[in-house]
């Protein structure tokens, strides 16, 4: 036994590496078994064709532009001649960008597959239809942890000379690969928000409201733009967005290992740790999606927890193994201390969402009592709204403060960044079940669209039902990570930004650190007014495009001559590129225009920054969140049902809660990390 | 002229006492020649009447209850054995809080009483009504810069000695005075908050969307209690507000000038400094109000401002005259320095007023845009509206950092609560044009529901229309000195935790001072969640009540029988008093909790409440503004005017902003000052 764990702690990159290539395969072959599922008759496959095309349409505008903006930060960093910058460091920041590229490309690419056979199998039965969207979720899940664990790895193979060079330099070239993660995750974060909500709206406002015909009627010319938004914002968007958190929390323990047990003989167990935490996470992960199977609706969730229940009781047990077992590790620090501190972060992701759960879903007081104040119309409705999503701030926030403080009770600022890959561990299942709902909502899409039996359309509804607050569980994790990620990563800045062996003071009494965090509360807020305005802006063109094909096209309210979908894809792509960069701008440069005045008024930035950004971003998904089940609930029936006065007002917080919940909420969890990586990054040339 | 300024500068605490008890003076003299003026027609001082007796009553119960809360307080501190509380520090408390109170009522007594007569004013023309209902302001004005500054004067002279013995103790036992004020402006405006706009949104809701009865129509029960809601919200609970951080500010700038000036011989200068400047500025407000005087509707806004500017320029000479030639002041610090810190205080917050003006009034871009995005419904009007405060937060933040960094460049953290003393030296005059706008409001729904001619209601819009004008630039002063003196507060707060002499150290790395961040950084969202929620519950009691009174009183809506108006008084009451309690004991409790916890945590939690505070404050305040502007802007003609589906829309916008501007956003104002102080005056238990 004590063979094989010498074995494993001296092999640990190969065996990292080594899951990640298995998460892959997984991938893979979960991929082609999809394909192999009956896609349905000829209507089906040509609306499906259509969504398919408008989403590669879509990423490859998108990647096309992201391309260029890569491509000139890479020369940027490559031929800086700032000590800590340079060609290895922009090497690393490729990769990273273009792996979460190709987790994002090939996720949706499987996704906008899936949602078609997915539809097919539930002309059969919920079983069927249930296997083959989590399998498409489980592509999206596998694909963001094997290619992230497989950059790292090698990244760390390559520049740490197979772990016999773990300095500061070597590290600070890693994170290179986060950074480069991080920019497409804004981006693909921000695009595919803008994007999918303008759709949405559009074809809501237009389709629903104005001309009275059904939700996912083929009739309506947003329709297509609609179904094809969910896949770039919530599968694609998504995936990039737990891609960063997952390298940024891996990096950050990395860097804050170096920092905290710099002189001792054991160091490189600490810094490994983090890839054999997530390595056995995905084997952990790998087994956890056999146990996801339902025979019916009852069992549907059920199916779910289990799957990911067991995974983290696999994960958990594999942590306890390789902090006690496996590694010899530093002198300052105890096994079991690592093992509490890693069980905390897990433990505070799932009550994180089990709180996003309660203020979200369809049956619950908070949502229960917004559908009631809809009665007396649209303002007390938003008012209500408004205020749950505030009070909805406090119960996450409590929480990270306790994973905090236990974290660092027990293993310092180390601890904190290694309770977030804790947390982190299991998202190859965890994004898996995230990334179904989307593929369950477009094949319920697709059935309403060919105009497929009753039935059909209710099973779809039912996964769909269920993905809705699997859906929150992974928003928490979501915002709970991007918290101690981003975290770990200040304290990796505040470690690095020592000058004369002390880390830098950020005394909260000096005006400069007190202007930082002012400066740094203002950025959520500007950046929310700006991809809230960018959803308005571009569905207001989309309003005007339905309209105007209403208008314009003959015999389409007849159904006799299809509208012109790929247009309303056109404008929402146009829409979204145009205006996710100025926000994505503002993210990179903002912490480098404080960094070249003073890294003092930069660190209270970034920490004005995580305060004000983590409470808006919660705020606003919880109050979407809502907003959106709270009409769901007056339409199973109460308080008039659909239709009624009620109605209408819930329709106005739901249209409301669209941006807040999808666009703008999410978007910062990465502004937040984003600005940390790259305050990480370019700290050299600050300090030079 | 130097055995003068010699004179001046050694008595200079009977100087500021004689300037404090000019203004209540010339208060009191504003009173009695408003009072003989007519009063109008029987009818007119019917309605006026209940108008005053449903204030009146609504202050009582809100005191009565306060009464209890301060002898509690009072007691506690009173009675405590813990070195730096006692029976002095409770005295100023309990002085604090009736000085405040008093003000508070004698402000809102005339406005009830000026309401009236400006309306006949009215019927004769605008030069007279201005006068009357601008005198109320005044009233208002110098009654609460009066009360604060004598009271100060008081206990300065009692407690250091006559000024022998100026130290942190003495100086501590003071700020018990600014406690008292903070606490009685909690509950003021919280619960003026929520009288005014349950009242407000109760009237409208079941008035005018659904009775389709004009605003302020007598028929509406709501409407008298509506009306009150006005003179305790906007005149009581502003007036309460700006005592606050009109003492806030003088008692931080006296503790950091022990504090930093400790030694020095000229010590004392720096410490009545504050209060000279205060006191020259009461002499300049009153010679301000003088050139308040218009003919026509043209001339008013160039009266108002006429006046302000004037004081202004008196009091930025007399502060330089004050700093330059009359005291000696301590070695470290020069004169100019000190000139130049006051003037940035007093440049930014007319530069925040202004910034509010752009984002709220009638006739700027932004507002614009929110009235045509009503076009396409409620919710693009809300997505809008709340982009529009979100990136309103950007421009007063930047501009108070600005304050911050010259204020601190040129004096350090003294000329922090400096430039807050100088930003509120002209308080007198600026809080006078701010409170007329009530009245005139008042006096125009007077004029309504007597049924008087036409261009009666046309002259109190006049005065109304400019008086929302200049109530945004008495709100930018509101939060600019709201974040300007808790600024200068906490300050003093770090110093005087220091244990061995060193000051207080909060670094951001330090687990205790993120997780206090992050706790600090919740209490907004909780308070505003709070506060909103209790607006949405006591509206909805009104809204049941006038929908009950138009059902079951016989002949009420022929106007033969008249409504139950009591009764809504009392239900707007009751609601504000059972609900605002609970935020207000959070904001009590929590920095003692915390505060007996750690003071490090406390420390962040205060940086942290200030940050999110200021932001949340500036952004509901503005969201809130434009609403409300936006409507009008669709009344006055635009997109289809009154009745169209824009301002249907658009309506919805407002009813939410009501809160907001009203209620939540002021609030918060409140809450980042009173825990500042809390913390500063129980500081000794703490340490204890």
């Amino acid at each position: 036994m004590q063979t094989f764990t010498l074995f494993l702690s001296s092999n640990i990159i190969w065996i990292a590496g080594g899951a990640a290539l298995l998460a892959i395969a997984f991938a893979v072959l979960k991929y082609f078994l999809i394909m192999k599922e009956n896609a349905g008759d000829e209507k089906m496959q040509a609306i499906s064709k259509q969504v398919q095309e408008g989403a590669a349409t879509f990423l490859n505008s998108e990647y096309r532009w992201l391309a260029v903006f890569v491509v000139v930060v890479a020369a940027a960093i490559g031929f800086s001649k700032v000590d800590g910058l340079g060609i290895k460091t922009a090497i690393a920041f490729a990769s990273g960008a273009t792996a979460s590229a190709l987790a994002g490309y090939f996720g949706m690419h499987t996704a906008t597959r899936a949602a078609v056979r997915t539809t097919q199998a539930a002309r059969k039965g919920l079983a069927d239809a249930l296997a083959i969207s989590f399998s498409s979720g489980a592509v999206m899940g596998m694909s963001v942890v094997g290619l992230a664990l497989l950059g790292l790895s090698i990244f760390f193979f390559l520049y740490t000379d197979g772990g016999a060079a773990i300095n500061p330099t070597t590290i600070g070239q890693i994170i290179g690969f986060s950074f480069g993660a991080s920019s497409i995750a804004l981006f693909s974060r921000v695009g595919g928000g803008i994007f999918t909500k303008a759709a949405d709206i559009g074809a809501d406002l237009v389709g629903k409201v104005e001309a009275g015909i059904p939700e996912d009627d083929p009739r309506n010319p947003a329709t297509i733009a609609d179904n094809v938004g969910d896949n770039v914002g919530d599968v694609a968007g998504m995936g990039a967005d737990l891609f960063e958190s997952y390298v940024g929390s891996i990096v950050a323990a990395m860097t804050l290992a170096v920092f905290t047990f710099g002189g001792d003989v054991n160091m490189k167990s600490a810094v490994v740790l983090p890839l054999a935490v997530a390595g056995f996470g995905i084997f952990a992960s790998i087994i956890g999606t056999f146990f996801v199977k339902a025979k019916n609706e009852k069992g549907l969730h059920a199916a779910l927890n289990r799957g990911l229940i067991i995974a983290s009781v696999l994960a958990i047990g594999a942590t306890w193994w390789l902090t006690n077992k496996v590694f010899t590790l530093p002198a300052s620090i105890e096994g079991m201390n690592l093992f509490y501190t890693i069980v905390a972060g897990i433990v505070a992701g799932v009550a994180i969402g089990k709180i996003t759960e309660y203020y979200t879903s369809t049956d619950t007081r908070p949502v229960k009592n917004i559908a009631k104040q809809s009665e007396t119309g649209a303002a007390t409705n938003i008012i209500h709204g408004l205020a749950t999503g505030m009070e909805s701030v406090a119960a996450p926030v409590l929480i990270i403060c306790l994973g905090i403080f236990v974290a660092n009770h027990f293993a310092g600022v180390y601890g904190v960044a290694l309770a977030a890959v804790g947390m982190l561990s299991t998202l190859g299942i965890s994004l898996g079940i995230d990334a179904y709902g989307p593929v369950a909502d477009n094949a319920g899409g697709l059935a309403e669209m060919a105009k497929l039996p009753k039935e059909v359309r209710e099973r779809t509804d039912a996964l769909d039902a269920v993905g809705n607050t699997t859906a929150a569980i992974g928003k928490g994790f979501a915002i709970g990570s991007a918290a101690l990620t981003a975290l770990a990563l200040f304290a990796a800045f505040s470690q690095g930004a020592s000058l004369d062996g002390t880390p830098l003071i950020l005394d909260i009494n000096t005006p400069k650190v007190i202007i930082g965090l002012l400066i740094g509360g203002i950025l959520p807020f500007v950046f929310s007014s700006l991809t809230m305005r960018a959803v308005g802006n571009a569905a207001f063109e989309m309003v005007k495009e339905v309209r105007r094909q209403f208008r314009e096209i003959p015999g389409i309210m007849e159904g006799t001559t299809p509208p012109d979908a790929a247009r309303c894809v056109k404008i929402s792509t146009d829409g979204a590129l145009k205006q996710m960069i100025l926000p994505g701008l503002i993210a990179i440069a903002a912490p480098i225009l404080i960094g070249l005045w003073s890294v003092q008024v930069l660190g209270g930035m970034l920490a004005g920054a995580l305060v004000v950004g983590v409470m808006l971003a919660i705020f606003m998904a919880n109050a979407g969140g809502a907003w959106d089940n709270a009409k769901k609930y007056i339409e199973n029936g109460n308080f008039g049902g659909k239709g009624s006065d009620a109605h209408k007002a819930a329709v106005v917080g739901d249209t409301v809660g669209d941006p807040f919940k999808d666009t703008s909420g999410p978007a910062l969890n990465i502004l937040i990390k984003l600005m940390t990586v790259v305050s990480l990054v370019f700290l050299p040339w600050f300090l030079s």
